[in-house]
């Protein structure tokens, strides 16, 4: 399989229902252990990134010339090479770059690590990494650990399995919680896996480190379920699907239970809504490969509605999206917000001083009709930069 | 020096002049050859991201132990290390990476080369890298060039006795050949260097290759000024500021002479623009760290201007923006455009078929007051997807 088949064919995975309220998939917690010894004969692929430009797939695996400690996983070898030296004497140098620029398993089969250099132009006005800089990493990070997992469908973040019966992952809620914002240069790495959410859901996780220090600058977690991309119905997991999937889920949590913010975001309302901006309008730049506004874009609208004295005295570190509805270049939108309250925090791993935090409420929604349907909630937590030498 | 006081106070190598007309610099031409011998004493920076992580400056480069060739300018030491295997034992596994992440000199001091790979959210609605990620790359690559070079100083692309000056680079006229444009996961390598543009001007080119096949894909070619950053006045270049300079200088066209489009672009009035999007409103992401709006943003208004059919059934294959005035959040804009031939091309290096191509005028202006004073004028051309093959 090359990579641009997959491009060439795009349903992403990181879609949203038409409207998630209408279709519920009723979500259990359980947790599932890898099963390394469920094997099927599946073609190979190392890494389809390299191997598109290095000579195509490895068949089987057992002539390959690739150096690295190999796994197996459902009869799907995944490669796993820190970034070390050694390591990089030991590939070829193309290998090498591939890896650095594309990312690679760590831990045998659990988690996938990708390294990013901050560019100049993904930081803000107060000169750091903007979250919208942040949920794209995430988002480059996740498709490269399917991609490269061996199990890669076509299109982006789906297993062949999903593929064949027209399945796409939509993400229904994610949280990230920032306790440093990089600067232009700065060297990250973020580090990826999933686990079972319930009996038809998957978590994927999320830590980013300063590649140097190892310090956690940033956690997050997130929430899936599938859909049929013609009927945009959700559906539970076909048991194929769960068998290529749980060999990778391990047990591990990016933002412990106590942090993870599971309350329900309210739904703002007209009477409620302290700042309203409205008439907003996607740009082309704005679509993604299918035609609808990608999940990311959504922050800039998001912050539309917050008065300019916060975007500017302030960090936002926490916000939890929930995504209830998909949205086309067509559409307009306007955005709601209203702060909720000043935070106490407790037992938070970000250690911030009581009355020195903000939190607001926020609503996306779209103008087409009276209705106005949602299509995002969100909460975001702000902390006053004079007291950012105390997180 | 350390990068993160060259971010602390920023003023963008890519701003632009409050009103270029009202401030011209005569601009003849002359190349400059390299002065390699003309050496002063200042400290020395290698690699200023890597030393930054790597254990801070190394004085006067004698005692330092990396191992690359290594080249003097002014006194100051620049690296040059290709991406080769042999280049990535020798250094240190960091400093491969830093490499890998940041760019490295190339044939001496007079190329610079960073490597890229395309990342999902960099990709548009067709799948491929879209004109803005292309133009945030050179922006990348010439911001590391200036800050690898052993000159930066205080500010993004400033030398360090511009930043004694308070002087700023501004760009004026960007023109972007594209043979073809990448998917995601592609790697490309972005070749940039620098050469005089007449008495008082500079120019910088980009050529951007497919790192494996080394395929020519993009070719740019750039003419920046010096401002005063505190009048906003242009100036010379002052003779300090020319010592640092032209050591780097190369005589080298990206854009062949009878390829590059020096002619003027026609200012769109009222009467003559076919579309106007009004109402255009920065967002804060749009916003760079100096409080400005960054020119590439500029991008996604120009195509709000072109029919949607334009935008779904061509690739721009060729834009020129030349910059006449900065924007801020506070300003509102409007966009305007109207095709002004089908173009016919003879020599040009892009083989396009008669008829198969749309050449656009653009104009953003302001609407804050009534004069509507112009931010950019663009022209571009635009390839029939059908004919995609014979480019």
């Amino acid at each position: 399989m090359q990579l641009t088949s997959m491009v060439a064919s795009i349903n992403l995975g990181l879609q949203f229902p038409c409207s998630l309220s209408n279709n519920v998939v009723k979500l259990g917690f359980h947790s599932s252990s890898p099963s390394p010894n469920n094997k099927r004969r599946v073609s190979l692929m190392v890494n389809a990134n390299s191997n598109r430009r290095l000579g195509g797939t490895i068949n089987n695996g057992e002539n390959n010339n690739i150096n690295n400690k190999n796994y197996k996983v459902n009869g799907v070898r995944v490669a796993e090479a820190p970034l070390t030296l050694r390591k990089l004497k030991e590939d070829s140098a193309e290998e090498a770059l591939v890896t650095c620029m594309h990312g690679r398993f760590q831990e045998g089969i659990f988690v996938y690590r990708q390294i990013f250099a901050i560019r100049s132009y993904e930081i803000g006005p107060d000169q750091t990494a903007t979250m919208e800089t942040i949920l794209n990493f995430l988002q480059e990070t996740a498709l490269n650990h399917v991609a490269n997992s061996g199990i890669g469908g076509i299109g982006f973040g789906a297993t062949r399995q999903m593929s064949i019966r027209k399945l796409i992952w939509v993400v229904t809620r994610i949280q990230v919680q920032v306790q440093r914002y990089s600067s232009w240069g700065d060297i990250i790495e973020i580090d990826t896996w999933v686990d079972a959410h319930g009996k038809n859901g998957m978590r994927r996780d999320w830590v980013i480190r300063d590649h140097f220090t190892k310090e956690v600058i940033v956690k997050a977690t997130s929430t899936w379920v599938m859909m049929n991309r013609e009927t945009r119905k959700l559906c539970k997991i076909p048991e194929e699907v769960r068998e290529e999937l749980t060999p990778f889920y391990i047990n591990r949590f990016a933002i412990s239970n106590e942090d993870t913010d599971s309350e329900k975001i309210h739904k703002l309302t007209d009477q409620d809504a302290e700042n309203i901006q409205t008439g907003l309008a996607p740009r082309w730049n704005d679509m993604d490969a299918n035609q609808h506004v990608n999940n990311v874009k959504y922050i800039g609208w998001i912050l539309e509605s917050l008065p300019m004295k916060v975007l500017e005295d302030y960090y936002m570190t926490s916000m939890t999206l929930e995504f209830r509805r998909e949205c086309t270049q067509s559409n307009m939108l306007e955005s709601m917000a209203t702060p909720t309250s000043k935070l106490i925090h407790g037992n938070n791993s970000i250690n911030i001083k009581v009355n020195s935090n903000l939190q607001f409420t926020h609503l996306l929604r779209l103008l087409d009709d009276d209705q106005r349907p949602e299509v995002v909630r969100a909460r975001t937590e702000w902390h006053f930069k004079n007291y950012a030498n105390s997180i």
